[in-house]
């Protein structure tokens, strides 16, 4: 990409037949058709009980920049397929809709709507592909982070999975939504330079093989960097030289100027032993504010086991697992019509049939609520109504089960907040972006008000996420219709 | 990505180690001295018998491209690790080492050197993690691609997964692989315009809902798009309304204008089930051109057991199992030390311990040959040998396993090809770039070159890579001199 990168325009970034769609919708005259989608998603990676939304920031970057250049409507001119109306409007063609979306961070459940659309029918679609791709991306890594971040158990988790990433974003904006779901920095030095995910890093095996010996090598590295002196000590054999190496290079150049912070990283072998073993020989040699760092293919399991053994850990460095999500790689958000606008600007709802009833959609324009507990502060249910419904948290409210209706619950003493908050404005963006450190803390405090049973690894809790009356009928109504 | 896409500097796209390092050699007088680097894999992904090398181009561009911008030297700077000089040193950075490959398509197997890099320390340590991920991703998804392609066995296969791409780069490069490893085309509008990878594609459900009726949809898509007119068929009911509302409509449109070509598609279901019955009522009413797509989740597997259940097919749009790579989404490339070259320029080799006899590296700066038959024109062994080694495929060659070596076979009648060629020389591209086609169709043809045995998907045979009598001696001298 790099030759081309700097005239990379990811408005061409779409599937085709957004594009043979968008024809299709200008020739019948319904371009202008205002049209409803939401993007939701159906399973929770890992069988996890919740996930992580991410990826707006470059959705608005991405609709901000909307355009058609002379050479995409040449390139396209050439497929043969498009009317010289159609390629000339694409000439002027912006957004001009509105989004509504929950902030990034934000802990989200099955089939609610992360991000909604309001559009012109031709701009809607077209949207549909990068939209998805931003935020079914760092969902995933934004949501495998906060498993792995959880794991550790207040342990640093730094990522460092760049070169096993699938294409340069996968890496570089991978390590965004790694910081996002928790983890504590990255290796990714772009990354940091870009959106100001700490990087760091000290040295590899080569650094060790550049040298006659570990010990001058360690040495050299402690005398370059005595304040951020990290050494790697598995390239030939951990415990008969590589920890007594750094423990040497350690007493000869950091002690006598009375530096006490240092590490070591171990990248291979039997970490839960070696690690304990690294520490009793740092300790006793008076290195007991030496930190020990592990980095070979973990994940949370991983990480949960080698806490379980008793590992003397202070840093984990994860790679492969996390930059790709390596047990399940896919966030399946999806992009459906939920409701069209007629000539008169009603709203009339869409519903997308399927014989397996997890597929089917929740029609119509809506609006997303959370309901926290006011006495535990913990999120009770998530409550999805239409467009034009309020909930008064100052009466109690009664919820249901959507598919076994009869399963009720009383909810009460509790307050609602609207997830979704308003992007774009006819167009125009409306939304102050926070930073990337207020996501991270907004995201670790939001799954803080999950309960316990809802963030275990094995059988979580299902969150409900229910629907109102009113919402109900209209999609029930519309199943019969259609069926 | 978008808004910083246009000034992105990929050379900063490096693990932040990398930096430290190379301000370490600076410090040190190590930053010329000569070292060689090897790519190199050690397990084939979804346990297949060999993988297909992809990335090389994107690896040449980055090469061409490498350079320090102001402000990353700003941003380095800001860190408070790096000395004046060697920052200094970064304005003028540039490539000027050799680099050989194995060309793009080209079937590869574990341990052998994908590319090999002989540069200033400081340089080769630099580029590690770019070159590692552009051919980790590539080289990933072209594989995948292959056992796809091969799985459908001459049905024609189409890259669909941008939605669910991590990342961008992960759609665009994903599809040029996907077509390198075999596929007929992509959705991906921009890897068309980009990288010539066919694009494709007609309605999403979205264009059904937007009619009054499903007919009235299909009616008008025939009507714009008579010579391209693929009907998704699946919105409502596939059997009930789907397939006889897409007949009524080949019938209205197309028929009177004698055009037989056109196409359903279906994206849910059983699909072994629903393309029989839909090939059947099709046939029956006159439309056996019309050609049946289907795209639910697909990979080798699937596709294997929906062909072995007579389902009719004529084209797959493999999705978020290809562009991810699900089953196994990590291509795990290595990139190690293998030589240095001292004072003299005499060439040192430098091996890698580990307790994992399978993480061994091996040493020195090596060529790679592969042995056809020139009675059957099939691949028989790789052979990894010295630098200064050359095979004489004019006489036998004894082979033997390089890990259990009694085990020895002689090959006659054989013709020896260098896999690995020159790229860059002294800094310069000498290299001429094949076409995307070309690449597509080597690869394809060194494919058939391998047995069945060594491609089948289930315990696939273990072709040879053997090591000559003189870098094996090499090999197991140092083991023997380090342990």
């Amino acid at each position: 990409m790099t030759a081309t990168k700097d005239k990379l325009n990811l408005t061409m970034l779409c599937d085709f037949y957004e594009l043979t769609m968008g024809n299709g919708y200008f020739q019948y005259g319904l371009k202008d058709r205002i049209t409803y989608f939401d993007v939701f998603f159906r399973n929770v990676p890992d069988n996890g009980g919740f996930a992580i939304a991410a990826g707006l920031e470059q959705v608005i970057e991405y609709i901000q920049d909307l355009h058609f250049s002379e050479e995409d409507v040449a390139y396209l001119r050439s497929r043969q397929l498009f009317s010289e109306e159609f390629l000339d409007y694409l000439r002027n063609f912006r957004f001009t809709g509105d989004i509504w979306a929950v902030p990034e961070g934000t802990p989200v459940f099955p089939r609610e709507p992360l991000l909604t659309v309001r559009a012109p029918a031709i701009q809607a679609q077209l949207i549909e592909t990068y939209l998805l791709l931003a935020i079914n991306h760092q969902s995933l890594i934004a949501t495998k982070a906060n498993r792995v971040v959880r794991a550790a158990e207040g342990r640093t988790v730094l990522e460092f999975g760049s070169r096993r990433a699938q294409g340069a974003d996968g890496a570089i904006l991978g390590a965004r939504a790694a910081y996002i779901g928790g983890c504590n920095g990255t290796a990714c030095t772009i990354s940091d330079q870009l959106y100001g995910v700490h990087a760091g890093g000290t040295m590899a095996h080569a650094w060790v093989q550049m040298f006659d010996s570990q010990y001058e090598a360690f040495r050299a590295y402690c005398e370059a960097y005595p304040n951020n002196a990290i050494l790697l000590v598995d390239t030939y054999n951990t415990l008969k030289s590589g920890i007594p190496d750094a423990i040497r290079a350690f007493n000869d150049v950091l002690r006598p100027r009375g530096i006490t912070e240092c590490g070591i990283r171990l990248d291979s072998g039997d970490m839960a032993y070696l690690t304990r073993k690294a520490r009793k020989m740092l300790d006793e040699a008076g290195w007991q504010s030496c930190k020990i760092s592990v980095s070979n293919s973990l994940d949370e399991y991983l990480i949960q086991d080698l806490l379980r053994q008793g590992a003397q850990i202070d840093l984990f460095g994860v790679g492969e697992r996390l930059i790709t999500a390596r047990s399940e790689p896919v966030f399946g958000g999806v992009y459906k019509l939920a409701a069209v606008e007629d000539e008169a600007g009603n709203i009339i709802p869409k519903i997308k049939i399927s014989e397996n009833v997890g597929k089917i959609t929740n029609p119509h324009f809506k609006k997303l609520y959370r309901l926290y507990g006011n006495d535990t502060g913990k999120a009770i249910a998530d409550y999805l109504c239409v467009h034009d419904e309020t909930v008064d948290d100052t009466k109690n409210l009664r919820i249901f089960d959507p598919e076994a209706t009869w399963k009720t619950k009383d909810v009460y003493n509790f307050t609602a907040r609207e997830l979704q908050v308003p992007i774009f404005r006819g167009g125009r963006l409306v939304y102050e972006k926070p930073s990337l450190d207020q996501i991270r803390t907004y995201c670790l405090a939001q799954v803080d008000t999950l309960w316990d049973e809802v963030k275990r690894f094995d059988n979580p809790h299902t969150y409900y996420v229910d629907l109102s009356q009113k919402l109900w009928d209209i999609k029930y109504g519309l199943l019969k219709q259609n069926s």
